[in-house]
């Protein structure tokens, strides 16, 4: 296992240490690790709430700051965080509007999470990622798994909070984004916890699990590796099939690296996309392009689509300053 | 070779494509493909020009916008552009104040940009970026390596050169905070270049490349992997040794990814390297850490000091907006 680490026991709490330091003017660290939080905090505000298994950064914790999320939970690699991180939170950042959750559907967060939101004596509710349209169940999963589309919503709800608005209308608006965003992946390599010591999966020097999670479960099928376009057809074409999108529709795309893959390459799966969308009269009118929702050092990609309102641009494009992505301020 | 490519004759084509798609909010591209440019360009500012072998994204082109570049060169993966790419960007976005080059320190970017200086009939200046530690002399490269310092002179240069200051000013500024900043690096493992196909070198599994350049080329030495703790101060402690502060002075540290190694070990090298800094009672007043000059998915890093003014540090506050880098605006 080639990793810049020092002890496998460590790997988390020295990464939020770093991330922390590294970004003072944006968070604090909890002091027992439980939970990092947006520095300062929004009296009124609803407080959005996230989290899950750590090796997916910068999801969740570079996505706290203005405009986005007012604390992440971080589980060990791959790993759910406990009710107790996300009660502990949620007690730190709710100034009185109440909390809302926001989660992907994996069953550990979900188990979890529930047993937070029973547990906390205050106005709380949830909201549930499942874009993954790859499989049905999956390794972790009952029903469709939450993937990169979960960026969309954080950051759609994260700036409709900061403007004020209420706990109910935020929870309908991240289950409408939710609904209108759908997300599919593939692998090229396997990723190693570092707990583990050794590759999640095997997979041959010309093959790719198509349809891969972000833990590297398995999805549709193993296949041989073909080119980009024949990749990004099938990705954005099952994701289109998922959305139902009139022609005319103008939508997010967010392609997605894993972890191990070029920026370079990205942006070649970009440009076969919009081909893709643009075949089927829908229209990028925002991009992403990163490795922002990762599995470790995997290499591979995940192309997410979400319908855009105007509404939607609107709140995508006001100010925001977290970790991982800023503009406007 | 595991690429999300179609063909290795259309990558760098079809990047470029996906990319300027993805930021025509920001960028245009060339429609021979010489150059990236700024969309809206500055009249009377200096128009600062970079670029280089491809295969660092977002290295240069990612950079380009209000703040930092105006026009930047990519040339085949790790291969130098030619002095007609340079040439036509610098009489593309000129406007009239001149034209200042930035170059790292590579025998064929070196030779191309002086050629383009040479022929460019219209007031422009270099400055050559040779922030990289590890070796005097190297594969491809006379005197030290320029690499992720780079970074930091586009952006406090571009600053500058959004304030309006002059080629002379913003040449002295540029040359002073090349000489303020030293970097080294370390690979886990090596890259494919996609016309190659092949790794760039054979490095074992317990092992690392201790002061490796950007193109994998070799460093100091091929060591054990040890711990990031161990990494962090060779790599700390080679760079402070270069650049002799004193204590009690400020400074940028950019944790730099190579490509293949996930952000969450990235801050664990923050972590370890803050504690070096803090031994020689130096204080990293800004941070950057992300994969922002890359050697395709190489896993590693490399770490860079640079020594901070108030004027420094101010602007490298003020408003940026590029497809890698944005605030403010």
């Amino acid at each position: 296992m080639k990793k810049l680490i020092n002890h496998v026991d460590t790997v988390l709490a020295e990464s939020l240490q770093g991330f922390a330091a590294a970004h003072a003017d944006i968070v604090t660290l909890d002091p027992g690790l439980q939970f990092v939080r947006r520095r300062t905090l929004k009296p009124g505000k609803v407080a959005l709430i996230s989290g899950g298994g750590s090796g997916h950064e910068p999801l969740h914790t570079g996505f706290i700051g203005h405009g986005m999320l007012d604390a992440a939970c971080p589980g060990q690699v791959f790993t759910s965080p406990t009710p107790d991180q996300m009660l502990a939170a949620a007690q730190e950042v709710d100034t009185g509007a109440g909390v809302l959750f926001i989660v992907k559907n994996y069953s550990g967060d979900m188990m979890n999470f529930q047993m937070a939101a029973e547990m906390l004596d205050r106005e709380n509710d949830t909201v549930i990622i499942n874009d993954d349209v790859a499989v049905e169940n999956s390794t972790y999963t009952t029903g469709r798994r939450g993937v990169a589309g979960t960026l969309l919503v954080e950051r759609i709800v994260g700036a409709a909070a900061e403007r004020g608005e209420g706990l109910a209308d935020l929870k309908a608006l991240g289950d409408a984004i939710n609904k209108s965003t759908a997300s599919m992946g593939v692998a090229l390599t396997s990723c190693t916890v570092p707990a583990a010591g050794s590759p999640t999966f095997q997979i041959g020097a010309e093959e790719m699990e198509m349809g891969v999670g972000i833990h590297g479960e398995p999805g549709r099928r193993r296949v041989k590796l073909t080119s980009a376009e024949e990749i990004a057809a099938e990705l954005t074409g099952a994701v289109l099939k998922d959305l139902s999108l009139k022609r005319g529709q103008d939508v997010f795309l967010l392609v997605n690296g894993f972890g191990g893959t070029p920026l370079m390459e990205l942006y070649v799966m970009v440009n076969a996309a919009n081909k893709v969308l643009a075949g089927a009269g829908v229209r990028a009118v925002r991009h992403l392009t990163g490795s922002y929702v990762t599995s470790l050092e995997m290499a591979g990609c995940s192309i997410t689509v979400c319908a855009a309102d105007p509404l939607m641009l609107a709140l995508w494009d006001a100010p925001l300053h977290t970790a991982a992505l800023r503009w406007g301020m």
